[in-house]
């Protein structure tokens, strides 16, 4: 938004950025919307209109409400990833590697509050495009973490599967904190250091699992 | 249903009877359209048409919408405190509690699939009252189960905090194999194989953990 590649950056707004303004409008005005209802209820005039463009111009934008959620999803997930770029280049020591996780965890919550609690709401919605679009975006996303892992003592010598175990869990874990400060009433700081101090234990718990863990490769460890 | 303390059990349905019939029916007919649809965009006389009964009737059961979504959640959670009593009943042996434990969770899952699907749509719907039912339920829940741990080798001295911090990481993970198995599509056995398999290694890092933990009662441990 406002980054263009012109060399007079004062000129009235080209067709493109003009559209782009329009695109992002919408945007916000369904994720404002989703605030108080699910995606399933919001009707596409309803998003026009709180964008202040008429319904024609939506289609301009997106063939359908679902077009748009999707295009939801894949903002979301973009901070998301940008999120973990940040804690990549960041090169945590390992030692305080869960403690800023989840505090880079926290920052992006409240930072991109609106889009944490659109998808916290449609991963497990009505809407079958749209949960399985989120579903599937969460799944990359723990795969990447694997391959993150991978660098880590001891589970450089894990299997491809047992890393997978392990990123799932704590995707999950940061999920569920994710969703928790996102409903957490606001100015519950109390509330939300409860909340961090738990996630950052649940985190240590399963990394002081991990030295012990026996990682087979291709066999079945006996996990009876 | 069908069990009465009445002495002739063949006679016609007592009033109270017949009252509870309907009632069962009502939430029935309401898990039924809720496979399809959100809470929030089902409607009353939606509901008594498919329970067979008309509008006004629904009122000699409940006061609102609200109310018999409350009574779905309560009739939910019933069930699975059924499934952890069954768990307690069988006196788990330490050996095999993980692989019980995520077998029981599966059976119970099949068994009461409707009820499962409803929580775990419901747990971050637009409702904010029926939200927070659940998430009261699953509270209690590990709550519960934080007291079982207490028994276990290492756990017995472990602080009440981190029994919880310890039972709401176990929870979440059953919370999320859970929502998989009910979101598989149905005949999909290999992949619910897979995630099985998946929980089963999750709960083993975690019990793996558990003797590594410094449980330090009212002081904080370094979590940095």
């Amino acid at each position: 938004m406002g980054h263009t590649d012109s060399v007079n950056t004062r000129a009235p707004l080209t067709r493109r950025e003009q559209k782009e303004r329009t695109r992002v409008a919408l945007l916000d005005a369904a994720l404002r919307l989703l605030e108080r209802k699910s995606f399933g209820s919001l009707g596409l005039r309803e998003v026009a209109r709180e964008a202040g463009v008429v319904p024609t111009a939506f289609y301009r934008h997106f063939d359908s409400m679902e077009e748009l959620g999707l295009a939801l999803i894949d903002d979301s997930f973009r901070t998301l990833r940008r999120m973990i770029r940040d804690a990549r280049a960041q090169d945590l020591a390992f030692e305080h590697v869960i403690r800023d996780s989840v505090e880079i965890l926290v920052r992006h919550v409240h930072a991109h509050r609106l889009h944490f609690r659109f998808v916290a709401r449609e991963r497990s919605s009505g809407m079958p495009v749209l949960r399985q679009a989120i579903r599937a975006e969460i799944r990359l996303f723990s795969s990447e973490l694997a391959t993150d892992l991978a660098r880590f003592p001891f589970l450089d010598r894990w299997s491809t599967e047992d890393l997978g175990v392990l990123a799932t869990l704590i995707v999950n874990t940061m999920v569920s904190t994710a969703e928790e400060i996102v409903d957490a009433p606001s100015g519950g700081q109390q509330l939300e250091r409860e909340i961090v101090r738990r996630a950052e234990k649940q985190l240590l718990l399963i990394a002081l699992g991990v030295p012990q863990w026996r990682s087979s490769g291709a066999e079945a460890p006996d996990v009876s």
